[in-house]
């Protein structure tokens, strides 16, 4: 049996990308009970929502499922004490140091996943005693790494490096793509994208639409000087792009940046002047199906 | 039996990536003797130099091998007639037009490939009788397309856009990476970094000394305002980098780049001044052996 699919207890290794303001109870409950591993992104939750999204999310699978907390939020031991008080078994924490809480973790019998983008990093998620990396290169969606590994590179140069199990993530979007990792030596695939693309997700049906459109070159890893993220080429990439490319600093990145933008582009659909983040694979999504659906497809790896 | 392998008249489906500087007839002859695709790059050689290699390899290797063009090099049309006179049958053209030289040289029975960054390029080629496609990401060393895409986003879209078969490069190193990406639907695979890290190829052994202790984040896609070309991090890629950062514009990086940088750097191995072009796998290549030990751990894909 695939050792991703024992840790976790799960019937396929395969992981739906935690994503901010579009996977919430009902994507990962769907994606659970169809057999892979449901996540659902604390990254955008108030206390509030974190708690009532995990609690809908138990009403509507019994399978496992995994909450996604980027721990360069200021309140992120707060929700964790949520999901810990409501019985969450699984925790994927990513932007920030393994050292933080795998141990406390650990000791009270949970799984860690912790999302990399190096083998640098991998290495210290194995001696933090992290269960499983999430492997993510630089066609991933939303916030990456610095050093612009891509996944074909990254995956089996991880996999050489620590003995945990390695999932890999980023330009994955279908059963090719889980074939392709798995023969670089991955043990699954992490997949955001392709079910933010879904009837499911809680992206804005207008910003999926968009999505639908997409080309080839519609995402740039942008804002590098800030938080690297891939973004989808809108209105405000373009502001961010003019920044850029006259050398602005910091500062003026994060005051055009200011405060909402993601939530304002992919949850409410204002497409021209949110951020919108999305992988450089979403111009291989072209349809928005059900998660039973995108399922059946990506299983057709394993068989 | 594989396409390409039938096309190009070669046991493997592996090409040898044509390198300025690193790969003439001695690299060229080995690959071709081994089963693969041996190429002589002629980006970097004068009209004698392309004479003398290709006549050199013709009494290497009984078996076919290619030249790689880049057309954006201003007397491309007379290495070209070289080629043609001393009857070498393959021909990959890059950074440039596909309509250039395709029908012309189709016309005299000889075999196009075309190396594309894009599927919207890929279709051009298709379009204009390319035979075969190398689609080519990313983590590629050396000149790369300005849209970013990674081999494991490019791959799939691509084969997905064209009937003639796609050779994947950029990102593979051995024989993960050749499975990999014929699970995306490449019909084989080219691999410059690992080529130009054997024995028989002529980068100064300085620089491939040097590229044995390279690092995962040793690599960076820069000048991207000039021609986007992915550098191994030297004293010479600070200086790049410094001025990018401040949002230098393109006279000034073309003053810094010069002339000779990368003869410099690749042939004369002088490692601080010098411009390294590399791929982003180097450092998944910590060994200088042979082609044919090579080759035979490459092979091991087909098993």
């Amino acid at each position: 049996m695939n050792k991703v699919c024992e840790i976790l207890n799960i019937q396929y290794p395969i992981i739906q990308g935690g994503m901010v303001w579009t996977s919430g109870a009902k994507l990962a409950a769907a994606v659970s009970s169809n057999g892979g591993l449901g996540v659902i992104g604390a990254g955008s939750m108030s206390m509030d929502i974190l708690r009532e999204q995990i609690l809908k999310a138990k009403t509507l699978t019994d399978k496992p499922f995994a909450v996604n907390f980027p721990l360069l939020y200021s309140r992120v031991d707060e929700q964790i004490e949520i999901a810990l008080e409501l019985g969450v078994d699984i925790f994927i924490t990513s932007a920030g140091s393994p050292k933080k809480f795998t141990q406390a973790l650990k000791a009270k019998g949970k799984k860690v996943l912790h999302v990399v983008s190096s083998p640098l990093l991998a290495k210290k998620c194995e001696d933090a005693g992290v269960d499983i990396v999430i492997a993510e290169g630089f066609e991933a969606g939303g916030h990456n790494g610095r050093d612009e590994i891509t996944t074909l590179c990254l995956i089996p140069q991880t996999v050489d490096t620590v003995s945990i199990p390695v999932i890999a993530a980023g330009g994955i979007a279908d059963s090719r793509g889980i074939k392709a990792v798995m023969a670089l030596g991955a043990m699954g695939a992490q997949l955001g994208t392709r079910f933010l693309m879904t009837k499911e997700s809680s992206a804005h049906p207008k910003y999926k639409e968009l999505l639908t459109h997409a080309n080839f070159d519609s995402t740039k890893l942008s804002i590098k000087k800030h938080v690297p993220v891939r973004l989808f080429k809108n209105k405000f990439y373009e502001q961010v792009k003019e920044l850029e490319d006259r050398g602005a600093d910091v500062s003026e990145l994060s005051e055009l940046l200011g405060r909402g933008r993601a939530k304002k582009g992919m949850f409410d659909g204002e497409l021209d002047d949110g951020e919108l983040e999305v992988g450089q694979i979403c111009s291989l999504v072209k349809t928005i199906p059900s998660v039973e659906e995108v399922m059946e497809e990506l299983i057709s790896a394993f068989e």
